[in-house]
This record gives C-alpha cells, structure tokens and sequence, in this order.
C-alpha cells in the first residue's frame, strides 16, 4: 500500500512537522508505525515488535530507524523520497540506544500517539530524564484540518462503503446468524475497493441495544431491526465509516417512532455544520431532538468523531468540546437510539465542514430499509 | 468474536495473573485493549481512543473501568462471567482519574505491552510517581507456554492458512499484478475462517528480495519466483503464519540451487527442535546450512519468532536468545534467501514444541511450487 498519491502525502508536511515541533518547545518528535508516521512521511508501515522509528529533531535533520530487513519496503514507500537518512539496524543491536545516541540533552519528546508502551518505555530506559508528551500535541493541529486531496480520499471511501450498504439489504434474511452476514460483507468490503476490513457490526433485535455489539451467532428473526455499523481503510490510508439500519420484516410499532426520531435528529445534527459553530453544538443539535421526544436517556454516546488515516481521531463531536469547526475538518454524524433488551437504531455519515456548510460522504438513503424476511 | 471456549480462556487465568502481580512485586496490572487483556480474561475488546481498563491490584480484587456504551459487549464477552466489578464511565467523565483513586498509594504498575502512549501516558499524569513496567514482565512467563487448547487453536490456524496456500497456484500467473493476487489471497484467508487478515505478502521478481514487501501493481512474468507470506487471525484469537515460495513458469538455474539450500536450512531448524534446546541453536541450525552454501550474507533476519494471541511474541528464535525450549512453546522457521535486484526465497512453518520434538502446524509442500506460466 505504499504507492500514494504525492498529492495526498506531500514531502512538505515533513518540514511542517519540524516548524511544529519547534514552535512547541520539544526537541524532537519520535514517530513508529501508525497514522502519526503515516500522516508525515505516507510510509504505512506495520506496527511490529521490532523498532521502527523517525525522528524529527528541532535541530538537526530527521532520520529513520529501521530494520535491516524493511529498509527496502522504507525505501520503496513515500518515505523514500524525502531524502531522510536511513539507520537500519541489525537483529541483534539496540535501536533505542541508537536512537537515544543520536539525539542527546533533549529535555523532551513528542511520542505518537499510538506508541506502543513496549516502545515508549524502553526509549524511556535509553533517553532516562526525557519527558515523554504525546506527538498530538504537534501534530493534532495539522492533522485536523484535511487537504482537498485528503478530502477526495475520504469521499472516495465514503462512496466504497456506500457500496456496501448497497448490497446489504441482500445479505439480510431471517434464518442466517449475525455471523454469516458479517462474513458477507467483510468480503464486499474488500470488493469495493478497501485494503482492510475494519469492523463489521451487526446488531440484530436486542444487540442493537449495545453500541459497539460487533457478531454474534444469535439468528436473525422476521421483525428484527437491525443495526449494520461498517467501515474500512483504504489503499490511500483514509478511512470509510457508516452506518444504516434495516429491518428484516415489519418491526415493532414502538421501533418506527424512535427511528423517525432518530432520523430527524441525524438530519438537524448534518444541517448544524459549518464554520464557526461549535463541536458541542452539533451533538447538542442531534441530541435536543431526541431529547425533545422523550428518548434523551437512550442516547448513551456523544455524537461523532473525527476521520482521516483514522477512524477516531479530533474533533470528537461531544459535549464539552467548544473547538469550532473549520473548513477541511471530517468527522462522523451517527446520533443513536437505544432500548435496553428490545433494539437499538443509529443512523451514521461522515460529513466534511466546508467553506459554507457541511458536505455528506455517505448518501445511502437514511429511511428504514425494510428487507422481506 | 467473544463466543469463545472456556477451555482457550479459563477463569484461573485472572487468579495466576495476581498471583504473577504479587511475585513481581508490582502494585497492580493496567492492560487495556490488545493480546495482554484477551490472554487474561477473554474479552477481544476494540483498541480504541475511549479507555477500556482491567486493573488486576496485587491487594484487592481486580475491576474494569469501561466505557458505558461498551458495558453491554463486556459483559457478554468471557469477561463478563469473571466476577468482575465493571465502573462505566460516560462521555464526559475521566477514565484515568477514575482508575487512579481506586488504586493509591501504589510504587509501580504493569502496563500492557501494547498500551498506546495515548493512555499510558494519561495514567502516568494520573497517577504521577507510580513507575510503569511492562506486563510482559509479568504476563510473559505465562504466554509463552501454550496450553493444549491454546495449542488446538493454532492447530486450527494453521490448517485454514494452509487451505489459502492449497489455492494460491490458481490466483498466481503471469500478467497479473501482485496487488490483483493479494486481493485474491486476503478474500480466501476470510473463506477459510479467519476472522481478519492480517496480513498479505506477494513479493515477486526482485520484490522477493524484500523480506517485508507486501504487495505492489507489479506485474507477474514468466520465470519470477513469487514469496508468499500470509497470515489471519481466527475467531479464536489465535494466529496463523504461512509462506511458501512459488514460481510462474520456469525460474532462472541460480534460484534453484539456493531453494535447495534454503528448503534443507528449513528442514534442519525444524528437527533441531525439541525441549532443552535453545532458541538461539534452533536459529543457528537454519542458519549454519545457508552459511555453508555460501548464502550466509543473504539470510538477513532471524530465524523466527514465537506466536499466538500475537502473530509476533516470546520467544524469538534469533541468535543470542538463550531461552530453553519447553512443550506448549509455538513459533516460526522461515529462514530466507534475499539476493537484492534479483529474487528472494522464504519457507515457514509454525512448529510447536512437543515433549519429545516439535509437531509443525503447517503441511504444505515445501518444495518449490511451479505454476503454468
């Protein structure tokens, strides 16, 4: 996955990252495999036991620990034609006291954020004294903002998990267990163009009650509503997230009210986008409507979170989040309502702030689906 | 995937991990999302921003702190039948102050190997003075001996990794891209059983020379060897880790001699396995029959690593590692070949030490594979 557009994944952003890391007093930033390294150099490297590390000096130039054996696939990647220098090292050597060696006095580092602690406690061991902070304090505040090529790579997954929903309605059916539709549409997922399968939920009758329910063996049965939550990471690195619910058969009286709830409250909620309101004030849009009908207390989560080369990332979308929204910033729009042992319905999109309001992603229909049992 | 025996995850397990806290002289264990958590309790939770903690105290009993709209797929994971106390937090409540009053006054904890800096460092401004070390200090002494369930589960991996190999001859031929071969691979990693793939290695030609490439839109000609490294996850948990080597039409004479060589390293290092042996003699083994042919400088990376709720974990078979081998302890024999610019060679089985030898998990044919160009 290391063919990317420069576009998507320019060579400036390296130097964005050195200005970032100055101007926030650090003396360097330490960046292993993940979206953090991903975001500045476009190298997707795979997060393995063996270090992998680059490490953006305030003073000095920028250089890339590496395994003897990925210098190739380092090299073949974006990272490649940065002009970084490569120290590979070899099975048996210390690459934290290579890295430690290379960069000594600092006072403090900015580690990513999905370091793993086998990582950031043996840099401690090697760097002792060295305030570790996380490297989101640099670089949150140049990743929050997507370029148009960013933009265009999130809209292209938005329309590859489109897809997916598209033939969902195909894969329902009373009789199969929850199981043997999420193996469905993990398969369509990669047919659509995905690189990996991120989660696949679905939550059929009283699993729609629990969020985050992924797969269970339970067998789906006519009158069931049912919550499919699906997304991937494409070849770009960019993520697809969004969610539909369906209903195998005619679903409960009761369920339609709160999904037509539901429904608006998602509507007010995309309609409340556009620069200068507020993170808060979105959820606050999803959440009076549901309030306002009765089912406040069944709205267990905040309303979304931002998107990019993850699928969590700022802005969270919550209350107590006063950050305004401008113009690049993508997030989820997915309020939800839950009935405790009966159902559940969410309804999800990514939405990009733009200049004059907000632009969906995901454009599936957002009526209940209802499938013939 | 939290349907899982209780065979593969029994409640004693939390039992041994106090008793592994208190023999360290740890105060307590924080193992967020990953292999520590499920090795411990069962539960597959989802690594995400919002915190999900076991605290396993040395005094005291052990509790979860859990996002609330997670509460409902902890409980009916295996977590949920530990007699565990669950503290859910919402939205805007803090999870790290939650954990640390529950636990004061303590000197040093053990966090999970794969916590990310995200939370580790949250728990460190928490709870400042505590000492972090690594569960693995703890938790690893445990791991690395595989029960036989645990044994039976990577069994059962290596044979669906196996059923992949059985079809990669007919996704292989000259004129499609490696990219175009992977997508087949990773569609029968999930038709086999595997619960996610992880990862997709067809490294052809000279990308063979690559240890670590994985795939590119290179083309397939006649008379490349092709490297195939795949591996999934099962629904178990347990991993699987496979590579065969392939030809597409007839390969150049000079890659035929060091297969030879490379196919009898491999077979050495499987025979040397057995209880009482070191890692390092088993890496040595490989190593010593390449070295002899005068490939020594072209076999660039260890000879394995240990597997199981991790595709990489204790213990490692490289050079220096002194461990004695025990029954129940898994890992991978994949020596290599890699002449850069030119083609590449790896063969890998997984191998689980018995009482008398090791029992290998993978059954395919190592000899090279020759497919109709």
């Amino acid at each position: 996955m290391n063919d990317v557009s420069s576009d998507l994944y320019p060579a400036i952003r390296l130097d964005r990252a050195r200005e970032a890391v100055r101007a926030a007093g650090l003396g360097a930033l330490l960046l292993t495999p993940g979206p953090d390294l991903r975001y500045v150099t476009g190298y997707d490297a795979v997060p393995l036991e063996r270090l992998t590390c680059l490490v953006v000096p305030a003073a000095g130039e920028p250089f890339l620990v590496v395994p003897r054996l990925e210098v190739a696939a380092a090299e073949h990647s974006p990272a490649g034609r940065l002009g970084v220098e490569f120290l590979a090292w070899d099975e048996t050597d210390d690459p934290y006291g290579l890295v430690a060696r290379r960069i000594p006095g600092l006072a403090a580092v900015g580690v990513a954020d999905r370091m793993w602690a086998m990582q950031s406690l043996r840099l401690r061991a090697a760097m002792p004294g060295v305030e570790q902070v996380l490297a989101g304090t640099v670089l949150g505040e140049l990743r929050i903002r997507k370029s148009a090529p960013e933009v265009a790579a999130l809209r292209e997954a938005g329309a590859a998990i489109d897809a997916v929903h598209r033939q969902v309605p195909g894969f329902l059916k009373a009789g199969r267990t929850e199981r043997e539709v999420g193996r469905d549409i993990a398969e369509a997922i990669l047919a659509a163009g995905h690189a990996t399968v991120d989660f696949v939920i679905v939550a059929s009758g009283p699993n729609g009650a629990s969020p985050h329910h992924e797969l269970s063996d339970r067998v789906v049965r006519p009158g069931d509503p049912i919550v499919v939550d699906i997304g991937g990471t494409m070849p770009s690195g960019y993520c697809s997230d969004s969610t539909r619910t369906y209903a195998v058969g005619e679903p409960p009286a009761d369920f339609l009210a709160s999904y037509e709830v539901l429904r608006r409250a998602q509507e007010a909620a995309c309609r409340a986008v556009r620069p200068g309101t507020t993170c808060e004030a979105v959820d606050a849009a999803a959440r009076q409507v549901i309030a306002d009908a009765g089912f406040g207390e069944y709205f267990i989560h905040r309303t979304g979170h931002g998107i990019g080369l993850e699928t969590h990332e700022d802005p969270y979308i919550v209350a107590g989040n006063t950050r305004r929204l401008e113009p690049g910033m993508a997030f989820s729009v997915e309020p939800g309502v839950y009935l405790s042992g009966r159902h559940g319905a969410r309804i999800e999109d990514i939405v990009v702030c733009t200049e004059s309001g907000g632009e969906r992603l995901n454009n599936r229909p957002r009526d209940l689906v209802v499938v013939d049992a």
